[in-house]
């Protein structure tokens, strides 16, 4: 069996879902580590990985891929031990999950990132905060909620599309809305507090991925405890 | 069989796909027009169709879908008809195609819908023009182009990926390009120009999907005419 290798940053939303995935589905992989804060993504050896320079990215054996939700599609097909729930295979089901994935690229993964990184990151990437940017991201984030609480999740089946259990799009977006614990406790309830389904939701995606879910998650609460701290001992100084 | 559906305004790049992957492939359908210079997507009828209120969607039978990739892969997978080439059943190869139409999402449609709303299109849709978003939009835009440049295109090969025959990633590639045509001349070559293998692929996908890729584009052609007389007139008076 080739030798899957996973260059990742679990800081980073998309890699913690490619990880997530392989951990629940029991998927040996070698995780080769991408740190963004560090700009190894820019090095001349990670472009021979993806020349798109983004975490995160697979090799399989010789295979090379990136874009995590081809990833993700891929390790679905690929390993045979993978549950039908994470990618069925029924004609009408699949296509769903393609609408979902695709939705999320320019609508809640555009605004989360819009409005994380103009609101608050900028600063770690060496960029100014950008406040009309943030306020953009804020909208398309806070429109996006309201859809996957009014359409994306039903009354029947606790996960997305009204499935009874996960699929790769529950990853895919859950992973993107724990970027919003980076934001104040305040921030956070006045974006996600309105929505009661994504919050069930949350914990619904969360139980039926744990352990793995706070194992993957790890890191990036590190990184938020750090941020908070440094921000304590700025006010104090 | 279902009824096939489509409803779409041919002036919409991911609307013009779908259409031209229906004709190439023989697919009877019912185009449904929603036009979106008379704001037809915002009517209370369309949001039962997609509660998003974009083009195209479609409805095949019961069955209702939106998102122009989940589209274009459902129906490659729906219709027995539909030639290998469009999206193969080859793992790698697919895995390869998704990969191409997720990027697509981030880069090149963003830099092109970027730089063509805020820059040119944005008073038709009552919004103001804004150059700063217009800059940006031009930088993805043309990052976006020089990575189909250097990347997405092979030397062997005339299509995406290095293949011999198109994809879906094609269609929907191309169709993004083509909207550049709302360009004036000298900016359009401005931004494509430096792209040569850009430039022959253009010509290897037209030639590929004739006479259908003409009348496919006829609508978005008239538009540009129409936009020009007026600047004419409006240069005049």
């Amino acid at each position: 069996m080739a030798t899957l290798k996973i260059y990742a940053d679990r800081n980073s939303q998309p890699s913690r879902a490619v990880i997530l995935f392989c951990k629940l589905n029991g998927i040996e992989f070698e995780e080769v580590k991408i740190e963004l804060f560090k700009r190894e993504h820019r090095s001349p050896e990670y472009a021979e990985i993806t020349p798109m320079r983004q975490v995160p990215a697979i090799a399989h054996g010789e295979f090379k891929l990136f874009e995590s939700h081809a990833i993700l599609i891929y390790l679905a097909c690929a390993f045979p031990t993978v549950a039908g729930h994470w990618y069925p295979t029924d004609l009408f089901k699949r296509a769903k999950i393609h609408s979902v994935l695709d939705w999320h690229h320019t609508n809640l993964r555009r605004g989360s990132v819009g409005y994380l990184l103009n609101a608050k990151l900028a600063p770690v990437f060496g960029l100014p905060l950008n406040p009309q940017a943030a306020a953009e991201g804020e909208k398309v984030l806070i429109a996006s909620l309201s859809k996957i609480e009014s359409f994306w999740l039903h009354e029947d089946g606790k996960f997305l599309l009204g499935n009874d259990q996960p699929s790769i799009a529950d990853l895919s977006l859950l992973s993107e809305v724990m970027q919003l614990e980076l934001l104040d406790e305040n921030e956070r309830s006045r974006i996600l507090g309105p929505f009661k389904k994504v919050h069930r939701w949350i914990e619904d995606v969360k139980n039926a991925t744990q352990p793995h879910f706070d194992d993957v998650h790890a890191v990036l609460f590190k990184t938020i405890a750090t941020a908070k701290k440094q921000q304590v001992d700025t006010a104090r100084s």
